[in-house]
């Protein structure tokens, strides 16, 4: 993959001068699709999608992080010498800085300072945390984790990382395999949920988990709302038994109106919109440059699709 | 300041178990003030600072950021052979924590998030943005604004300083004297005053540099309440002129209950509490290991007094 001058590549279905504009700062040059491109950045959905690429093309870029259309209408199978990548990582830091908010905002109980309409700091700064110092757990390593240590770090807290295999994530004080997590409830002092999408979701938080916890923790929850059990995170919110609780994402979701988390005071719900639609462009022409930068220069491109893997 | 073996501290007026670890963390030995100790922290206010300290003394460092009183009832000047140190610049990071929390609950629209009571996106995620390539001014770069730059910039937002001299900051894209503040309105995204302590504070964003900001633009003040005209604010703040205030200073201070800045959805109030009493001892904790540190070392400490200038 190393072009031994600028790499011409097409943007589709439609030029785009912010595409083209990202294809320039990456390093490339634009051309049609009919030109003979060495590559292909896709900015639609797999509706009119070429049915053959010229041969020339050798990579192409897909907007989207999950790519199960192109992999299960046999697109990427009909290409076997063209290396495809997905959009995957390219919102990771939007996620990331969503989870940073709810969790900084829950550790300084922003939610009881909202809901103030007086000047009360005796009653209010009690309660004021800070990630200072405190060691938070994230529980998996995949973009939104590794892009979220780096935010802790600048705030000078400490990240225990869970990943499934334990291999050490640039930047954790300690990486422990998921078969370990169960030391990492007492441990750590809040939580992050970022595990990346698979296919089975289990439980990984119950009442034995958040009984485990520190009763100042605050756990958030940016993957899959089956990762934590409602009812019993609901319980410990009511009790105490933990800090609180910020979640982007819910089981059931959407949270039906009448849902209690609705109405406790530390809990912070926000409806799946840690990457809302007007971020998503930039984010994408972000990673669009990155990649063809990595393109031009030889480089293994981010988010390269696994067929055997299914992502 | 070089000593040539492990310097010697007092602790005073009464040990302290914690902060004979912190002198220890940092290099030094513990001994009593009778002892000829090289150096003394002190944990406490002026009553009952010694008249005279041990001729041994070399270094003293002080609890508070501001020792107005030390030096107006003449204890420094009493002491001319002697390095005094407030800790200054100890709570700074507390402080820019805060501001990142209020500016990011801004701009990612969680106080609309908060008060809602069922699952709308629709409604929410169009108003969520991002620190991701904002410019942030910051308006004083003190020991708070300095903290600030980093934990920005792993948030992957850029800064625009403004200092008296207008030297350039680290890690700020470019800094500007206060004589060209008035270029700093329409170029940011967002601001954050934290402008450190004056003797004559006068404002600094009125009616005039309200209009000036983009109309998405948030303000935090962590600073000084009198920086900012508080009604001209409350203008802005109703007819859209901006998208918001994070204020943890306000002008009155206390706000009065009756003020509209309670009810405004898109200011956020918190009272002052951005350096609240549980977070101050570890953050005076880890200073005196730092400047222990240094003065084991010879390097100059962190937040020396200069009478001449009155802090």
């Amino acid at each position: 993959m190393t072009p031994e001058r600028a790499p011409r590549i097409a943007v589709g279905p439609e030029r785009d001068p912010r595409f083209e504009r990202a294809v320039a700062a990456g390093g490339g040059v634009c051309c049609r699709l009919e030109d003979a491109p060495d590559a292909l950045v896709w900015t639609a959905g797999p509706q009119n999608f070429p049915e053959a690429l010229p041969a020339s093309v050798r990579w192409v870029q897909l907007p989207s992080a999950g790519v199960e259309y192109w992999l299960s209408q046999g697109v990427v199978k009909a290409h076997p010498r063209v290396t495809w990548t997905s959009a995957a990582g390219a919102y990771s830091a939007a996620v990331a800085e969503h989870a940073l908010l709810l969790l900084l905002a829950g550790v300084r109980a922003l939610p009881a300072h909202l809901a103030a309409t007086s000047w009360a700091p005796e009653s209010l700064a009690p309660a004021v945390g800070t990630l200072r110092g405190a060691t938070v757990g994230i529980v998996g390593a995949g973009g939104v984790g590794r892009a979220l240590i780096p935010m802790l770090a600048a705030l000078g807290a400490h990240t225990l990382a869970v990943t499934r295999s334990g291999r050490p994530v640039p930047g954790a004080v300690e990486t422990f395999p998921v078969e370990r997590i169960d030391e990492l409830w007492p441990l750590a002092d809040h939580f992050v949920i970022s595990a990346t999408a698979t296919r089975d979701v289990e439980t990984l938080v119950g009442a034995t988990e958040l009984t485990a916890m520190k009763s100042t923790a605050w756990v958030v929850n940016v993957s899959h709302g089956e990762l934590v059990d409602t009812d019993a995170l609901v319980a410990a919110l009511r009790s105490g038994a933990i800090g609180g609780a910020g979640l982007d994402v819910t089981d059931p979701e959407p949270l039906p109106d009448d849902h209690p988390l609705w109405t406790l005071p530390n809990a912070v719900i926000t409806p799946h919109d840690s990457n809302p639609p007007p971020l998503r462009i930039p984010a994408y022409l972000e990673h669009v440059t990155e990649n063809v930068t990595r393109f031009a220069s030889g480089l293994v491109p981010i988010g390269v699709v696994d067929p055997s893997a299914g992502y």
